[in-house]
Formats: structure tokens, C-alpha cells, sequence
């Protein structure tokens, strides 16, 4: 697992990094659209909740999946469709429900979906994935679905009204929508790698993440894409904490559709294979953080670092233990410097971990230098945790390893957001 | 791990459970006494805080600590004195102050108190048992605690009162004192086995729980108190969660005085080993019990029964996971009977599991069978999840592994409750 905090890309290229942007239809060759179905039934007919994204040009693609047992249908879908290999062409998504714990009926349901999609537009079902977010355990409204997926063809288009439509209508709790467009020159040419994400709650993705969707004109041989993806992924979307709770629908998907004419892969010059997975991490990094921000209900983002673990593991059970810790994420949200409550759940993650040794920091401030408590400094964290973005340091000094997560604080409205559905 | 809910002693014997009784005076030839010291220095001088429990018998003891690998300086000195083997007459507790992450001073604090004590009643200082609970990583206020101590000596005395002033005494987010006495006669000799507990937040123990205090006036010799305790403490308060975060202070000892002149050991007769085991784990259970039953800010309590798990290490993963979910428990909080968030927690648990063979159900109400929903019972589950206390049992179908978690919602007010200490 790559320490996030210190990128194995240390500044080699002017990447051109947009948040905020397009997304996906800002890959050439790539068009989207998104509709209103009503799949909630709550009579929300304004409501986008249905994507499609296409690409004339034949993809390979790659995928990260959760490794909830209990995977969703559409999860099913995607996985056995990127076994067969493609060639590719666009993906269904939509919000409002997660097609998961449905039984024979949701994988019906999936397969449905990529088969219309395929025969309006003269493609193979094998070519489209399929993806799901919402309320688990109830049946889609095929129905409404369908139709929907019908007007979606129709409407389809590559202006960046359509980019941004589509990254809006897979939201859920999401309070905004979350693109990002990376691009960089190679040999006097432009290279893009761009995309969209969801989620806000149920987020500690492991092996994958809610949705996120993301498209290159590269041409990408598929075992080179996919080692990419899951590096990209394993440093950013998978370093994530929102609630602790992983979902079983988390998907990233990742589409080459070659417009460029330019093959990056295990034989391209270091260089150019350097500044491909540089981008598409970044796109990753961007869209990650994008999804911690707007966790349900947060008011604080904090980046819990762990130094001088005995083993990477160990760094990454301190990390997670904090940043799950439901007395530590209370104290981030009455922003009570509680270092007590680090410590405490530092000692019971299971890792490695001498009391004496240990070094806790709120920014730069120390609250403990070798299991010594520093309450001198106490108004200097005072100040520390009243930022909206913080970091805490727990440096174990007994090795080398080194995890980064980024967490939120827990606050009684997120309890009031998550009573019902 | 024993099977909390198919407990070992399948009714042999009639046992007295009497559930907020004096507590620990109970026991023949224990004295008690709890005086206010003001250690959280918060001008509150009628809040008792110092708890001396003692006994003029000499006792054996036995244990069972947090393994949380920080350690609050008074675990440690229980487990020396432990390891020192006796003999015992007493222990100390303070609530107010952890004594946890406070380093060499924190250690030799807690040896002082066991010293001070040990002089005032002519014992050696290893004699006496030393735990706190409080705040972590502040230095005790020693001078209050010593002149503390010697009232407590002075007033220390056998009434059902100086019982229940010990009981309350260490209560620290506790809404209510934990006592319970369980007695049974053998051969026409009337025994007894009783104690107290505190704990609310920052539960969930393992090894060992919170404080929690026991006394019985058998004889015992060391290692079969030990094990009697260790098997109870399984099957009990390792079975119990309120946040998922386990404490550095977790601790529970029993003491046995033989005043009643009755040994029991490996050598007893069956029915009598039967019988005090089962009298020392119903007392550990009646506190348990009561521990989550006064969870912090907690509006349910919910029993997670996981049957038919591959393994037992299976069955406690996915009742973890359950009890613990952030989603799960704010779900409880709003009495929404959220299956599906059941569903995908028992999935990230890391269990076996295949969602075509699992079972939930409410109470005796079905949610899902055999993976395929059950919808048209919705109105019966929403029923349920309406009770104080019910029951989610999750049947993976797959062997014969069980395991019971004794878990709480999660409220808006737990939140708010802990922002800040």
C-alpha cells in the first residue's frame, strides 16, 4: 500500500488539475447523459437519478470492487463483465437505490439494464457495466428504469452540461457533485484523465469505493490499466473514513478509449508510463477528498498520520482505529483536544505500540513526546482542533512504516441523518 | 468463548439473584466505606469519588485486564500485586481520573495509594488492588486522594449503606450504581458471591471490562478463582458493547475471604464447582447487563444473536460489526428497521459468508430468508424495532458456531455527550 502523504510522484510534471469540472465528457470521444426517473417513487419527477456514459470508440477498462461479501448486483455485473474483457463502451448508473440484497430478481434486474442500453445502441451487453447507490434491500423499479434509459440514449451529448448532469444524477446524500479533469502535454499532445464520484455515508471503502468513474483517451492495454487503477486506488480512495461502514456496492471503473492514438503501457518510455499513473492518481486523490468533505453531516476533516509503525499494517490499525474511534470523532466535533482518547484508541488497534515511546501532534503542536503528556502546550491545541482541517500525528517509534487517513468528525446531526431513510 | 445465551447451567439450581442490593457488604466479613475528595477538582464537594473496599480475612484473588496495549498505571499494579500472588485484603478506586497515559508519575501515584492504605491498616501495600477511572492524561490529585484514603479507613464499616456508597462511588457517566448479590445454600451453608461495576461510555471490553468488583466468602485457591472468573468474564462482559471502544482501564477482580469456611476448587464436588460457577458468572452478568442497559445516552438495547457461523471467531466478527456500526445503531436510534445496513455490516465483518444462505430476523419476525427479502412482514418489523430491548438474529446458515452481543443504538445525544469532557 503507497503512503499517500508521500506521493511516489513528487512533483516530476505540471499536471493540469481542474476540480470542479466537466468530468468525464471532458475525455475526448466521450458522451453522458442523465434523466429523472423517479426510481425513489417519492414523487421527485425533477430528481436526476439515472446516468449513461458512452463511448463511440471501443474501451478496455479496469475495476476495483468492495470486498463487502454481500456485493450488489451490479457489482456482480461489473466483475464478470470486466473478466470477459470487452471490448467496452459506457456504463449505467443510477441513485436511488442500491440494487443489493435483492436476490436472482436484482441480478436480473442488472443484466437488464446493460442489455437495453447495449441494444439501442448497437453494442454487446458484455460492453456496458451497470452501477447502483441508494436504499439496499428493495427492488428497482424496472419500469421507470427502463424508460429512463431510453431518453438517456436519446439525449446523450459531450458538452459539459452533459458531464456535470451525469455526476449530479448519481448522488445521494451528497450535498454537491464531485468531478475532476486532469490533463497533462506528452510529446506536443494533450492527455486527459477525467471523472466523477458519490458518496458521503457508509464510506470506509477497501479494495474500491462508492462510485467513481473515470475515462482516458489514452489507449491502454488492460492489465497495464488495471495495475494502474489499483495503485491509484489503494493510495487514496481505500485511505478514506467517513463512518467505518463499508458499503456493498463500492465500484471505481475506469474506460481508455484511445482517441489520443497514443498507447501508454508496460513498454512506453518511463516517462510517459510515470506521468499516466501520476494523473490518474491525482484524479483519484481529488475525487477521495472531494468525498471526505462532504461526509454526512461533517464539520471537520482530519488527516490522522501514523509514523514510525513496526509494519505498514500496524500503521494502518492505528490510523483506522482512530479515525473510527466514535469517543475520538465526538471530541473532533466539540473540538476538544482529547488526546487521551488517540491514545486509548491507538492501544487497543491491535498494532505494535510502546506507551513510552509514543509521540502524539496536533499540527505541529506535541500533546505527548514519549508517553510523556505535555499540558503546558494544552492552548496550543485548543487552537489546532478549531480548524476546519487539521492533522494529528501518532509517531510510534519503533519503525519505518507510515499510513495517512483521512477521517471526520462525528456530530449529533449525523445520528439525527442516519435514524431513517 | 462460551455461548452467553446458551449459558452452561442450564437452571441446576435456584439460585437468589437480587439485582441493586447492597452489593459487596453483602458478602460476610467485608467492610466498605467511600468518601467525596473532589478529584476532579470541580468543586464538588459532595460527589464521592474514593471507594476503600476491605476485608480483615486474608483473600485470594484473581483478575482479568484490559489488553489494550496502553495501560493505565493502576492495571499495571494490579496485575504485579496479582502476579505476586497474595495474600489480598482489599483495593482501592477512585473514579475522576484515569490514571491512564500519565507515565512514571502515574505508576508511582498508584503505588502510593496502595502504600498509604497498607499502613493505615497494617497490611503490606501488595495486599491492596488500586484502580481509577476518569479522565485520561492528568496527573491524580494526590493530596486529595491520600487525605481521601484516611477518612475512607476511619469510616469503612459493614451496613448495606457503606455497600452502596462504594458502589456509587466509582460511577463516573453512569447514570445509576451496578450491584448485585447471588447467593445459594449447599449442604444446609448459606454461600455468597457479590459486587459492583461502573462503566457507560468507552465500552467495549475485552480480556476484561471497565471496573468491575467482586467478593465471595468461599475459600478459592488462586487458579480456580481465575479460571471461574476468566470463563464468566467471556461470556459476559466481553459480550457487551456501547461504542466499540475498549477502555485502558478495564478491570475485573474478585476477592475470596473464606469466611464461610467452605473451600471450593478443582477437587470439590461437581455440583458445588457448578455452583459457584454459575453464582460468580450470573453476578458478572447481572453487571454486564447493567453496564449496557446504562450505555450513554443509549434509548435501546439490542441482543445480536449470529447463528450458524462457520467458526466462532466467525459469529463474534459479524456480531461485532453489527453492534458497532455507526449506520446499524443511528438506524435503532430512529426505530428503522434498516435490514439492509445489517446485511452489509455482517458483510464487511470479514466472516464467511453467503448472502443466498442468510437469515435476519426481528425478534421472531423474518426480514430476509435465504437472501430473498421478505417486504410484506415490513409493518412486523416496525413493531419490533419499536421496543426498549428486542432481538436481531442473523443466521448464516453455513455450521454451528453462535455468538450473542449485547449492543445499544446510538444516539444524537452520545454526540453531544462527548464532545467534550
Amino acid at each position: 500500500m503507497p503512503d499517500w502523504f508521500e506521493t511516489p510522484f513528487p512533483n516530476m510534471t505540471p499536471l493540469i488539475v481542474i476540480p470542479d469540472s466537466a468530468g468525464i465528457t471532458d475525455v475526448p470521444g466521450f458522451e453522458a447523459a442523465a434523466v429523472a426517473s423517479d426510481i425513489r417513487q417519492k414523487n421527485d419527477p425533477k430528481r436526476l437519478d439515472l446516468t449513461l456514459v458512452y463511448s463511440l470508440r471501443p474501451c478496455t477498462a479496469a475495476g476495483t470492487f468492495t470486498i463487502n461479501a454481500v456485493k450488489a448486483a451490479p457489482v456482480l455485473l461489473c466483475q464478470k463483465h470486466l473478466a470477459e474483457g470487452g471490448p467496452f463502451h459506457g456504463f449505467i448508473a443510477n441513485s436511488g437505490n442500491a440494487n443489493a440484497c435483492t436476490g436472482a430478481e436484482g441480478l436480473r434486474d442488472a443484466n437488464l439494464m446493460a442489455q437495453r442500453a447495449a441494444a439501442s445502441l448497437n453494442q454487446k451487453p458484455t460492453a456496458f457495466f451497470v452501477c447502483s447507490t441508494g436504499r439496499i434491500g428493495q427492488p428497482l423499479p424496472m419500469d421507470r428504469i427502463l424508460k429512463g434509459l431510453e431518453r438517456a440514449v436519446t439525449e446523450k451529448g459531450r458538452t459539459p452540461a452533459h458531464g456535470q448532469k451525469a455526476a449530479n444524477a448519481i448522488l445521494t446524500s451528497d450535498t454537491k457533485a464531485k468531478t475532476v479533469t486532469v490533463s497533462f502535454v506528452y510529446d506536443g499532445k494533450k492527455h486527459t484523465v477525467a471523472g466523477f464520484a458519490k458518496g458521503a455515508g457508509m464510506i470506509q471503502p477497501n479494495m474500491a469505493t462508492m462510485l467513481a468513474f473515470l475515462a482516458t483517451d489514452f489507449s491502454v492495454p488492460r492489465s497495464f490499466l488495471q495495475k494502474t487503477l489499483s495503485e491509484a486506488v489503494g493510495g487514496t480512495f481505500n485511505c478514506i473514513t467517513v463512518d467505518g461502514d463499508m458499503s456493498t456496492n463500492d465500484t471505481v471503473l475506469i474506460l481508455a478509449n484511445g482517441h489520443s492514438g497514443v498507447s501508454v503501457g508496460d513498454k512506453s518510455p518511463r516517462e510517459l508510463r510515470a506521468l499516466f499513473a501520476e494523473a490518474v492518481w491525482k484524479a483519484c486523490e481529488v475525487l477521495a477528498d472531494k468525498i471526505v468533505s462532504d461526509g454526512e453531516k461533517i464539520t471537520k476533516v482530519i488527516e490522522v498520520k501514523v509514523l514510525g509503525a513496526a509494519s505498514a499494517e500496524d500503521a494502518q490499525k492505528v490510523a483506522r482505529a482512530i479515525g473510527n474511534s466514535l469517543l475520538v470523532k465526538s471530541s473532533w466535533f466539540g473540538e476538544d483536544p482529547n488526546w487521551g482518547r488517540l491514545a486509548d484508541a491507538a492501544g487497543y488497534s491491535g498494532a505494535k505500540l510502546i506507551e513510552a515511546k509514543m509521540d502524539i501532534r496536533y499540527n505541529d503542536v506535541p500533546a505527548m513526546v514519549a508517553g510523556k503528556p505535555q499540558p503546558d502546550l494544552k492552548s496550543k491545541w485548543k487552537e489546532v482542533v478549531k480548524n476546519r482541517r487539521f492533522t494529528v500525528t501518532i509517531d510510534l517509534h519503533l519503525g519505518k512504516a507510515a499510513y495517512r487517513l483521512l477521517a471526520t468528525d462525528l456530530t449529533d446531526s449525523y445520528v439525527n441523518f442516519n435514524k431513517s431513510e
